[in-house]
């Protein structure tokens, strides 16, 4: 039930309102909020009381998840289906393949986030508008692919379909490898500002913009890094050759060489970010034009 | 009068309104808009018809005030008092060094920005709150430099005097380093996607965000590094050294080494977010004070 887990909840409970809701926590005063808010309609802090379910969702990082599917997958009955929204997918899809047969399993990935987490910070429109990975396995049933698209369609979301591989690498390039390289920023700035404490004078907003991501939870991506090694150092890598390419072309003075790199990469950004407008336009005339009709 | 000169005419028109300004603009039309808002006394595109004056402002590019240093400075009368507001500031000092005797010289470089540029873009409150770094020569004096300050002061910015190659290897570090190493993200997605079209669709916006800064203007960009190689270079491998520790520790899978250096640049992190934070209270209360007494 925290940002993830409570978001969906409430979105599913704004779409449902009669669907029976079951809310699992830590934290005994967050399953009594979920609760008093009408979000679930009942919770507990551990899974012994758990009632058991048509569909479990496990919004946990990505190592829980691997620990529950060992402990509390075997015990699963026939017919549930399991989805999970963990960060990085390999894992924890090899992992829901070994379910006992009959439970139905899907991995899951809502690429979407805030800063604050916890169920304080969880919002029923968080999704909207997002793009939700989804990684079937070769045993997951038409019937399961096609209950967790429509979820994912009543909480706004766009479902997209990927392998566990593809979703990794993907999500290595866009969203792990630059958490990397702004704490490897921050890492820089704090050694030049050891020795010239100033630096931090002239600091300015820009500075703590780029810098954003290196204050980022550090448990949880560690958890995220740890279960994507092989991808995140190969796009390491790339980074580096990219890097190289930049520094070459300043080294050398060579204007045009440094002209046409930073072009090509200033028009593709502009493209990317003219072409999520778009699509949010696009999206936005959908909903209006589905609120006429 | 683009973004930087429009700001300070501005906020110096609000400050002092009998003051005379006289607005040099290569576009006609910003000259002109310029007068009818009142923020200049007078204007033209062209150096010929300009009158003189004590307080000489040069709000270009570094290389164009390097030009204009050598092809304009000889011409000026003594008295002048010659600022330059370029963003990197070892070869524009040396050049200010040259100016005739008698002409007063000072360096500056004030630390703000946005994403706009030109005239249409400029506000009189751009320098509230924001740091105005001062580089003075060994020829500048006393009364210059006091001009100076209660120029910055009066814009509602703080003062920093710096040599210029402190000022050089700073800004390298907090700006022209961040600004290559989004464009380097950027460079590594767009090869993941020209393999792989849909990380455009994975993209959420924390990647917009992560590469804002490869948007820059690219004109602008080249003439801060081509005028700032060393330092820039120096700062890149320092920064390739901070990638390798973070990528030797996620080879080697050691989360206890990972977790110490992500913990410490988080800290770091915080620590200048928060100090950031609690000057601009520290400043907010002064101004409230002042307004109140």
């Amino acid at each position: 039930m925290g940002l993830m887990g409570g978001s969906l909840a409430r979105a599913l409970r704004q779409a449902y309102p009669r669907m029976t809701i079951y809310g699992l926590d830590r934290n005994r005063e967050t399953v009594r909020q979920a609760a008093r808010a009408g979000v679930i309609n009942a919770g507990s802090t551990t899974w012994d009381s758990f009632p058991g379910a048509d569909f479990l969702i496990l919004a946990l990082p990505v190592r829980a998840i691997m620990c529950f599917l060992q402990e509390i997958g075997p015990t699963l009955a026939p017919g549930t289906l399991v989805m999970d929204l963990g960060s990085t997918k390999r894992d924890i899809c090899r992992a829901l393949r070994t379910l006992p047969a009959g439970v139905e399993a899907m991995g899951g990935h809502p690429m979407c986030g805030k800063e604050q987490a916890g169920w304080e910070a969880s919002e029923e429109t968080l999704f909207h508008h997002t793009t939700f990975v989804l990684c079937p396995l070769e045993r997951t049933t038409p019937w399961a692919l096609s209950v967790a698209r429509e979820l994912i369609t009543t909480v706004g979301a766009r479902p997209l379909r990927l392998t566990a591989a593809r979703h990794d690498r993907l999500v290595a390039t866009i969203s792990h490898l630059p958490y990397l390289a702004a704490s490897a920023l921050l890492a820089t700035a704090d050694k030049v500002g050891r020795e010239d404490p100033l630096l931090w004078e002239v600091a300015a907003n820009g500075f703590r913009d780029t810098s954003r991501l290196a204050s980022s939870n550090v448990t949880m991506s560690i958890d995220i890094l740890l279960t994507n090694i092989e991808p995140v150092l190969a796009l390491l890598e790339q980074y580096e050759d990219a890097l190289e390419q930049l520094k070459s072309a300043l080294q050398s003075g060579n204007e045009e060489a440094l002209r046409s790199l930073l072009n090509a990469i200033r028009l593709r950004r502009n493209w990317y970010v003219e072409r999520q407008q778009f699509m949010r336009g696009l999206e936005d005339w959908q909903d209006s034009s589905e609120e006429r009709s």
